[in-house]
């Protein structure tokens, strides 16, 4: 199980080699939307989201034995980039599994980083199955991209930081909205304000049509979605709540928020216009929230997730919001 | 005159108004280029530039009655905005003479930070007249974009922040490009380096059209442009090299570096894909300059200086070079 202890030694592994990224505000923007809403600037992080945390956590708290044969992950991208870089500092080889409909950048970027890429169908491939088999057949270890103990950790310095710089920021009570795909992140960072920020409650944020979470946290069971793709927000598109991090958001997040593909792409335009920083549109999904949900309090932090975005869908966010 | 005294007063007075920036890097950015690329990115401070600092410092070190008269200031943006947000903070009536092809984005963003705005046309009217003009009119305090030694010592914080980022990164020797107009920012910066971090030494970047600071430099007194408009970069173009800024950089700063406006272009798209910031062209200079210049050591520093950019323009360098 994943506690405070995990998620600061996670922080110590992962000093010097991952970035903690600003707390941002925009005057204009909580001028517009008449409250204070906070971004903390994930996109910023090394590879390009937060899931480089998570990856180094997992590979650098791996056995030598384990890192030498190596770390396997699949992931439509961020995760990929994210366990691609720690390997390489580890010097540990990776194989990334990826769905072939995964934007060309993350695809390169993973090769970039040293990772040998296997390109899959979403539609037909059981990457689970899959992931498994070549796990075994080569002895790597199955780096799994939210439902692990070391990820959960590793995403939940996210909330250490938050913790100090919304104290810095004078912000004692807030409604902290994360991108949600299976959970990893926002569980970590709930597990991290519970000890050190308990004025802040964490709400995650969801595609429409992709709202497994939100669901699953009002009926108390894993709710599947009916599709497996067909959003913008391709970074946060996952069956199911994970099983380690579903009772995790049960215990101690608030009520889902989901938000519409149009509302993804103007949360990109808005945070290109106020704040200067380039998100994807599963990124943008928390800031988004934390826009156009109803009835929000006088403070919102949005936890922006990633950037690694192809630049025609910028560029589509630019000419319909910008 | 601007001394180290005087940037670190700077420092005192804008604590809590005026954000630290990261100095950011990216592993592929350096691969690509064969070898370290630090960006320092104001674009992330408030107002989206560097001149937040100015003009909190011009501002916050006034009388009280001064401030209760107001400021004025002329700008093509930037120091606009960083004028009028000082200015409101202060509660100081704040008139910003704009020229009339300044990115509306700038023109929008000054009058809601509360300024009034004086459009004037950049090829008839002379800026400085005007503004000394209506300065005594009302008794307004002329804030000069850069040859005013509270200015000058205000953009030298950020030389203060990358003395302190840059040995925490192991960088004990580097070329530091800075984005150059009048040479406010480069003269600052190069005075708080030479106190804390002598092995750094500050190179303006310019552009092509444009670069009277980079001839001033070789020829060791003030040349002026040929033209006073047409560049893509709006935000750095200035007749001549300030006449208190000059010197300082006549004893401490390199050759200047000059870049084309599709060398500008070129970074802003690098920037959006590695680095997940948004550049203005302006602002991306001293990137263009630290990816393009020939003969560059193994470390280099770029100052990426706003990101006051209209979306068409992003829109073109990501199409042209994304």
């Amino acid at each position: 199980m994943t506690d405070i202890a995990a998620i600061e030694a996670a922080a110590q592994r992962m000093a010097g080699h991952v970035r903690e990224t600003p707390l941002l505000n925009a005057p204009l923007l909580d001028r517009a939307f008449g409250r204070r809403i906070f971004v903390k600037a994930e996109c910023l992080q090394v590879t390009g989201s937060f899931k480089a945390r998570g990856g180094w956590s997992a590979v650098s708290a791996l056995s030598e034995a384990a890192r030498k044969r190596g770390v396997i992950a699949y992931s439509s991208g961020n995760h990929a980039q994210g366990v691609a870089y720690a390997a390489a500092a580890h010097a540990s080889p990776c194989v990334i599994l990826m769905p072939s409909d995964a934007p060309q950048v993350k695809i390169a970027n993973t090769r970039s980083y040293g990772a040998e890429v296997v390109l899959y169908d979403r539609a037909t491939t059981d990457r689970d199955a899959l992931g498994a088999d070549l796990s075994a057949k080569r002895g790597l270890t199955l780096i799994k991209p939210f439902d692990d103990p070391m990820v959960i950790a590793g995403q939940g310095t996210v909330g250490l930081e938050l913790s100090r710089q919304t104290v810095a920021a004078g912000i004692t009570k807030a409604e902290v909205f994360v991108c949600c795909g299976g959970g990893g992140l926002a569980s970590g960072i709930a597990l991290a304000l519970e000890h050190h920020a308990p004025g802040l409650t964490v709400r995650t944020a969801e595609p429409e049509g992709f709202d497994d979470m939100a669901r699953s946290l009002t009926s108390g069971k894993h709710e599947k979605n009916a599709r497996i793709s067909g959003s913008i927000c391709d970074a946060i598109l996952t069956p199911t709540p994970g099983k380690l991090t579903f009772p995790i958001l049960q215990r101690l997040a608030g009520t889902g928020a989901v938000v519409t593909d149009d509302q993804a792409l103007q949360a990109v335009a808005l945070a290109f216009t106020h704040l200067r920083i380039v998100l994807e549109p599963g990124g943008a999904a928390a800031l988004a929230a934390a826009l156009f949900t109803p009835d929000l309090p006088d403070t919102v932090v949005a936890v922006a997730t990633g950037g690694n975005v192809d630049p025609e869908v910028f560029r589509t966010a630019l000419k319909r919001f910008g």
